[in-house]
């Protein structure tokens, strides 16, 4: 997937603000936050949606939900609050086709759609 | 959980339009949708928020995400687009606390925050 740019960051290609990596994914600051904070937490595999996912990926994807709550809290947001999100395709409003977790949180958040 | 509406609504002492359950989740529509498509899916475990799994929850949570995308199919909006959330505590708009996953689609959807 040489032209996808999450993967040139998972990668360490493309420069970011990394605030967590292992082995299967990285989280990272959103280059363009809709709040205080904005995290995306990305698999290191190439997955393009959520349509993708199947039963061998479910242990990943529950682990990046957690891990986008363990952020939240180093992020002083746990108990204020937050938002975990994933667009799929383009009624969702999915702008980069690597399959992303959103964390949102530090202000009052609007309408979740 | 004797007055959470989520654990009666799992539990069938309150009705609901449930389009899904197995042994540790169900998918049942949200009574005020906000989009064409509007499913809740909630784990049968009582955990308020996202806050709270640990590593043992964390092949449910995968699961409930990829039985989100299901759904998503099945309704027909897997490919047109949708978004799937979690909004924890107050700053994130939680309104019920027992942990759910919104599943929102068959339109365009607005901005995520």
């Amino acid at each position: 997937m040489s032209d996808c740019i999450f993967c040139k960051i998972a990668g360490g290609e493309i420069p970011a603000k990394v605030s967590y990596r292992d082995e299967e994914m990285i989280a990272f600051d959103d280059i363009s936050p809709k709040a205080p904070v904005h995290v995306l937490i990305i698999p290191r595999e190439h997955l393009a949606t959520l349509n993708d996912p199947g039963p061998e990926q479910e242990g990943l994807l529950g682990r990046m939900m957690t891990r986008a709550a363990l952020i939240a809290k180093e992020r002083g947001v746990a108990e204020s609050g937050y938002r975990v999100l994933v667009n799929c395709n383009p009624d969702g409003g999915q702008e980069v086709f690597h399959l992303h977790l959103h964390l949102i949180g530090g202000r009052k958040l609007g309408p979740m759609a």
